[in-house]
């Protein structure tokens, strides 16, 4: 093994994640959005640092960097650097920097052929796009998305001819299967388990399955004043018990989050017994079929809250998407590179949406979570300490070389 | 006992409801606002009725309507006739119509001296005001209520002089106690209850006391898919706790009401676990000292619950009145009244304000209430059958008759 120094890698990280995060639209707040100036500048940032690490640099139809060095199968180590709206500075490009740290510890001569990418559209902060980019990259793109309009009125092709791109040529950005040899991601962990755990790094099991549900329940409104109790339809007190159920639900299972995040009421004034109330499920897992039960256990006790209320009640399923396991090859040779670190490898599933999800659809896939302080994320708090990317790199470095051996 | 005909009265009670909804600012629903020019139109057409009805007419320094007949300490009956935005016909009016058939009743010879009263600001729907005309009549209107604004920003004082009116002159629109026997006022129950127990008519034991209270809940916020839910502050699962907790408590009170009406979520994404939800309780009670226990109740275990939750809690009474018994002496004598026309004399708080809770300062008052179709108010679909409503005459008559004998 080759010596790493991994206090002086997160001081590189460190300054690297300073100046890609001061290129923003606003002077005030992190947002930079797919293709936009922004956008342009990072891309030029970024490719100047791929070219420093001794990676020759192309750019793809949808603007992902790429830094190539090495002929045949390779690796692909990627990430983003688009944001959200009043972002923090670590997530995404946490990973694309950690990638060209990486390769550059190997001076030109890594192990095997890889390939750094920067993607542009993970977040869908423009576009109601989201994962495009690496999509493009696993031959997964959905052509209706360049219809997309942003709030502006401009559309994703407007935006992709502005920002000087062929969107003919889009389909030449997939990767052939036989190229690929894995994809791995570096990135924040945007929860408090590493942290609470005191690790700062993870494996990452697999982003997790996903259900979003719209529930309806319907009372009838009245005077909180006249109607006596045992006369009401109160559709607040129906989902309150309904909120309840759900995080019993959640508790109860294993690994398995879910939340109610928005719940409107109406009419919703201070003297009028609610009417309607609709709110939203969010329940994730790893284990589709416990999701699946979870929704409906779900939906066999919230209609007998309904019933025995004298409530309406209706419940659509607006968004469902399984769960995607990352390699196990991959999760045990990124073990082996954090013990290597003398991390203890905690094994974590990634609650959140990430590139590694679209390129699992290519090639065997894996991630490393990083310890992020108080697992803020998407808030210009977000914070991973310069000792702990510089494990993460080290990590990233031990991978490299055994995944390259085995 | 004179000869009634509930049928007829009903009947004529029936046109006048419709001939008096017809007076509104818009063609397509009634909106009625105090010192208006409807108002104004509203108030001819009543004074025009009392003197049909043998009533001698004047206005107060508020524009109430009252039509006096007799010399004397006397009996005062009234209701208002202005109305909430997009109202029914009968809340208020009612009152008003009725009390003019009653007396209209006895030929000009009624058993004892009488004032019938239209008051024109009950509702408060113009200014921040409510009550102002019954409390102008009993002695205690505030001064200070004269500088409120209405929508488009003239005061109230403004808007009595543009009406034709004398602020100055406002105190004189109180009466004396020593000149008035009782105060009584018909109203429909604008609740389910009569209904319910399939009676048209129902005696009011007084007017709720009332707490409103703003509950704050803080939490923190957090990605939905990252935060273990052992790990979470979650603002709205704790609100739901205490909802429940609420509806507990309101059901297991002696003719207690509870209602959670707003309950606001921030910030309100499907994706992010609830930091902070602001709701309002309203409870209602006759009994002062169980509200005050029920709601010493509330705050403690809702601390409780927050405090099991790790969250912040803090509780805000922003308004609260005391119970306002009718009188029982008065509540007797109706009772009977109502048992002569072949009621049961159903008794039941009101848990709406009333002009009779202002009223019940000056001198003893009752409320009789009506039945109304669904316990709908304060909606166009508002309805009081004629055969209901000259039930509720024939009953005035009779109580006028047992108010004078005793």
């Amino acid at each position: 093994m080759s010596k790493v120094d991994a206090a002086q890698l997160g001081a590189r990280a460190e300054a690297m994640i300073k100046t890609l995060g001061a290129i923003s639209a606003e002077p005030d707040r992190l947002v930079r959005l797919f293709l936009t100036p922004e956008h342009r500048r990072a891309a030029d940032l970024v490719a100047g640092w791929m070219r420093e690490a001794g990676l020759p640099v192309s750019e793809d139809a949808l603007g992902t960097v790429r830094g190539s060095i090495g002929q045949g199968p390779r690796l692909l180590i990627g990430s983003h650097i688009d944001t959200v709206i009043d972002a923090g500075r670590y997530d995404g490009p946490l990973g694309v920097i950690a990638g060209i740290l990486a390769v550059s510890h190997f001076n030109g001569k890594p192990p095997l052929p890889i390939d750094v990418l920067a993607f542009g559209d993970e977040e869908g902060s423009r576009f109601p796009s989201t994962l495009s980019s690496s999509a493009a990259c696993a031959g997964a793109f959905e052509a209706s998305s360049l219809a997309y309009a942003d709030r502006q009125g401009m559309t994703f092709a407007a935006a992709l001819a502005a920002y000087g791109k062929d969107s003919g040529a889009i389909a030449q950005a997939a990767y052939r299967p036989a190229d690929v040899r894995g994809y791995i991601e570096v990135h924040i962990e945007q929860g408090p388990r590493l942290e609470a755990q005191q690790q700062p790094l993870g494996i990452v099991t697999g982003i997790v399955g996903q259900s979003r549900l719209r529930v309806t329940v319907t009372g009838e409104a009245g005077h909180a004043g006249t109607v006596p109790m045992a006369m009401r339809r109160d559709a607040l007190a129906g989902a309150a018990e309904m909120t309840l159920l759900m995080e019993r639900i959640g508790r109860a299972g294993d690994e398995m989050v879910a939340t109610v995040g928005r719940l409107d009421v109406l009419p919703g004034a201070t003297n009028v017994i609610p009417a309607k109330v609709v709110f939203t499920l969010d329940l994730r897992c790893m284990d589709d079929g416990a999701r699946a039960s979870a929704v409906a256990h779900f939906e066999r006790e919230a209609r007998a809250i309904a019933a025995a209320r004298d409530l309406g009640f209706e419940v659509e399923t607006f968004h469902a998407v399984d769960a995607v396991p990352c390699d196990p090859r991959m999760q045990e040779l990124l073990a082996g590179a954090v013990t290597d670190v003398g991390g203890h490898a905690l094994r974590l599933p990634s609650g959140a949406g990430h590139d590694a999800q679209m390129m699992a659809r290519l090639c065997p896939a894996a991630m490393m979570f990083v310890r992020c302080k108080g697992g803020i994320s998407h808030n210009p708090a977000e914070y991973a300490s310069p000792a702990d990317m510089g494990l993460a790199v080290a990590a990233l470095i031990r991978f490299i070389e055994r995944f390259a051996s085995q």
